[in-house]
């Protein structure tokens, strides 16, 4: 079956994405007849290029890269450039291709997750399916995007909005039918999680942050980590889809770690306890991003470095953990491409939506 | 879509997965259109009974429970009572119902897995589908029973023979399209976690494996979990399924636990270390079951308890670990519950059988 994909937002999470599809792209074929074609790359800073054949993506991937322009790659005969991701995915609704999916990996907007909600919204709205890398559209504006898309038999799925692509959503869809979930507890930002653990070590803050931005795990503007928004916003889109709450990363009570963290970590592996900054919820209470000391034996405590680890409370299993033990751009990008065979296998269902979102 | 099921062995799993559905039938029929009926039951000290209209499963559990026969439940206009297992699989394959399934929960026989191989093959021969909890049939003969499952369009599940119901074949199976397990590591079994926790904590050997006899937590004869042997039953049926090896419980490199065990988890404690009992396997290797030191900030050296945990060496997700964190018979009861509802979802897949197994 043939899929056109448009991907909006071409930063390190899409160019990862597009070249483990061409990785896969036999195999994705073989094996589960899903035969893709990115037909349309818009880039916040490199223009924009469409091509109802199929675009090189490598070959985009690599001007990107080299700091130039992608226009070069876009087909005239397809008409003009496409002048941002809106019109792109105006396009992308034209094509008549039996799956039409928009790739949205723009960065996450921490105020109201713009442009990419609505970018999700236009695309459902002209019948796309959509798969996301970015926390934004379930954090923000989950139910309504989900009613649009169940309302147009199109998929809106995130894989990798919360753990990099560790099938979170997709374990608790497929594999737990009739369980409930009624709470979570995790550890969800990498950031942090290696700070507070370089802290315990007897790292300085400062220090132990430079040495993150410098590995490239720490943004230039470490903010939205540090600051627990990151968390936040995972926790909001944990709460609304598994919880069935309606919030967003600002209903969250947060509060992220500083340089004072330092001797609270300390402090508490002197007591053979570990600090850690937690996400937790549970259904009809308000999430909560917070530092939190953690005795030894809990699971979440002997997380160290960027792994990430999610605890659900269910009714009918038990306590259920879903751990990262080691995180890169390859499990977000395999998040997505996870995420386009499950469209695929929707699509093969009599009834195109499974009853159990997302 | 209706389901006669025949439960082969009604022990303690046997009656809470009878309880279970019983308690989740309305939810069943509307959220999944799963109309489960048991029409036969085969126990081993309590004699069988068979009725195509269905039987009163709960009152057959309750006769059990009073050490009584649920031979007063056989339907007479069904034929003669079933003499066993067998005869009660060859009433089932005569039904016309859309969905048969064998539900064998008979108890682990470590010499080679029978009568419950010969029972799967059976209901497989006559197309039924099959759900277990028992290890047996996966450890002993997986490749073969996944062959005939296939070649028949029927469905060969055990969701709950690894981790009490935990989706751990699930995950894999619905949830990591294209990738590749390579090994694994695991702690899977709780008697022997709970007993090294113990001894780590001070109680002795023979002591603590008194109280897991008194809660019931250990069976009167432990030789299949502190020998090993349910650990390696279990690594088994992981190499089989996950990495595509062709073992038997017997091929696994097992060392169980003994009294001699207090000293070691003493003295790894003393170290900042847990002694664990390991389960591990990678591709072209031979599975291995064996106490192993764990560093403190090993994931699995922090399970205590009867706490499980299997952490998944992938190619294109990394390390992916999921856990249990507190296991009870309601959660075994539930695997089987969710391997129904698989086999309730591939019927309505216009090709019955997944491309992947099982």
């Amino acid at each position: 079956m043939r899929a056109d994909l448009a991907l909006v937002g071409f930063g390190h999470v899409g160019r990862r994405f597009a070249r483990l599809l061409a990785e896969n792209r036999t195999r994705l074929i073989d094996e589960l007849d899903l035969d893709c074609s990115i037909v349309g790359i818009a880039t916040a800073r490199h223009h924009s290029a469409y091509g109802l054949a199929g675009l090189d993506a490598l070959a985009a991937a690599r001007l990107v890269e080299s700091g130039e322009s992608i226009q070069a790659l876009h087909d005239p005969a397809a008409g003009p450039m496409p002048k941002n991701g809106f019109d792109l995915i105006d396009r992308l609704g034209a094509s008549d291709a039996p799956l039409r999916v928009l790739v949205e990996n723009t960065v996450l907007n921490i105020t109201g997750g713009q442009p990419a909600v609505d970018h999700v919204r236009r695309a459902l709205d002209a019948g796309c399916h959509v798969v996301t890398a970015n926390k934004g559209p379930a954090a923000f504006a989950y139910h309504e995007l989900q009613e649009m898309a169940g309302a147009r038999r199109a998929s809106f799925l995130f894989e990798s909005a919360v753990m990099d692509g560790i099938p979170v959503f997709g374990l608790v869809r497929e594999t737990m039918p009739l369980a409930v979930v009624r709470g979570f507890r995790g550890v969800l930002n990498s950031t942090t999680n290696h700070i507070l653990t370089a802290l315990e070590d007897g790292e300085e803050y400062a220090h132990a942050l430079a040495r993150m931005q410098a590995d490239g795990i720490a943004e230039a503007d470490p903010s939205l980590d540090v600051d627990g928004w990151d968390a936040a916003a995972k926790a909001a889109v944990l709460a609304n889809v598994l919880l069935g709450e309606r919030v967003t990363p600002h209903d969250v009570r947060r509060r992220g770690i500083g340089p004072d963290a330092a001797a609270g970590a300390r402090a508490a592996r002197r007591r053979g306890r570990r600090l850690r900054l937690l996400a937790s919820a549970a259904r009809g209470e308000v999430p909560v991003v917070e530092p939190v000391e953690l005795p030894e034996d809990d699971l979440l405590a002997g997380l160290r470095g960027t792994a990430n680890a999610l605890v659900l409370e269910t009714d009918l299993l038990g306590k259920v953990a879903i751990c990262q033990l080691d995180g890169s751009l390859t499990q977000t990008a395999y998040g997505l491409l996870g995420d386009l065979v499950t469209i695929r296998r929707r699509a093969a269902l009599p009834e195109a939506r499974p009853r159990r979102s997302p």
